[in-house]
């Protein structure tokens, strides 16, 4: 397979959540994942799970904006430009999001999850089980990831 | 968008490894991610990050394989038979693998990896830098996951 070559994939399911705008970024709110209903028993044994990872597409980022290749974390001028694989920016070639969120309940097709930053409609791409492979110890940051994660701190 | 809609993606770039068959589970072992030229620009400031998720698209699977619902985990008949969403099995509806490897090194157009489970010629989807909110405490995992991991720390 080349490189170049296109991939096609079809949503697995789709997000519900009644949070518009920047409600999304609480961590604490609880969304719906309506996943399909030929695909409902592909959840069988889930719930064993505290945590999953959600793959999600970010629908509503155009061809132009996926042609990206440098930002502004969080669009702050006085952070540094960096490339978007240096960053979690939404613009990026293949715009999949990726969330750790917790299993609060798996009931026929649908997951509440707590935790997932998508708006109403995100297609769902795939959801995994969480297990202690998917961290790491003495992992290193970037200072500009620092200094906003302790501004959002004393904002809280 | 109906959940039913087509997403077509397009690789950022390859895997290139010299090892082959189980060899690609050892964890230890260093592989490079070849990123597409046009992209290079996407990796600056990469390497203040120490870990790195990579989403790469498992292209051995087939269309008849991703319509897979239920598995028994690594096909072992004494384990429960399970959706496939409670697993990591390959054999998924929109087979994308995620693996957390260690940075080693990028240099111009490429990343030399630790822990990166994938084949030789592996599509890459997406890389994404890993930061505190991509782990969790207190998680909680199914028995017949404690089982398998327990008897890996038993062979070694």
């Amino acid at each position: 397979m080349s490189s170049h070559e296109e991939i096609v994939l079809k949503p697995i399911g789709v997000v519900r959540t009644p949070s518009v705008g920047n409600q999304v970024k609480d961590k604490t709110r609880i969304s719906q994942i309506v996943i399909r209903d030929d695909l409902a028993a592909a959840l069988d044994g889930i719930d064993d799970f505290s945590h999953l990872f959600v793959l999600f597409w970010l629908h509503e980022i155009s061809n132009e904006k996926q042609k990206t290749l440098k930002v502004h974390p969080r669009g702050r001028k006085d952070l540094p430009l960096l490339g978007v694989f240096a960053t979690r920016t939404m613009l990026r070639p293949n715009p999949i999001g990726l969330t750790l969120v917790e299993l609060v309940k798996a009931e026929g097709n649908v997951l509440k999850v707590r935790g997932l930053d998508a708006f109403d409609g995100t297609p769902v791409l795939d959801v995994k089980p969480f297990d202690s492979w998917d961290t790491a110890k003495d992992t290193r940051v970037p200072g500009w990831w620092t200094k906003l994660e302790s501004e959002k701190a004393k904002s809280r």
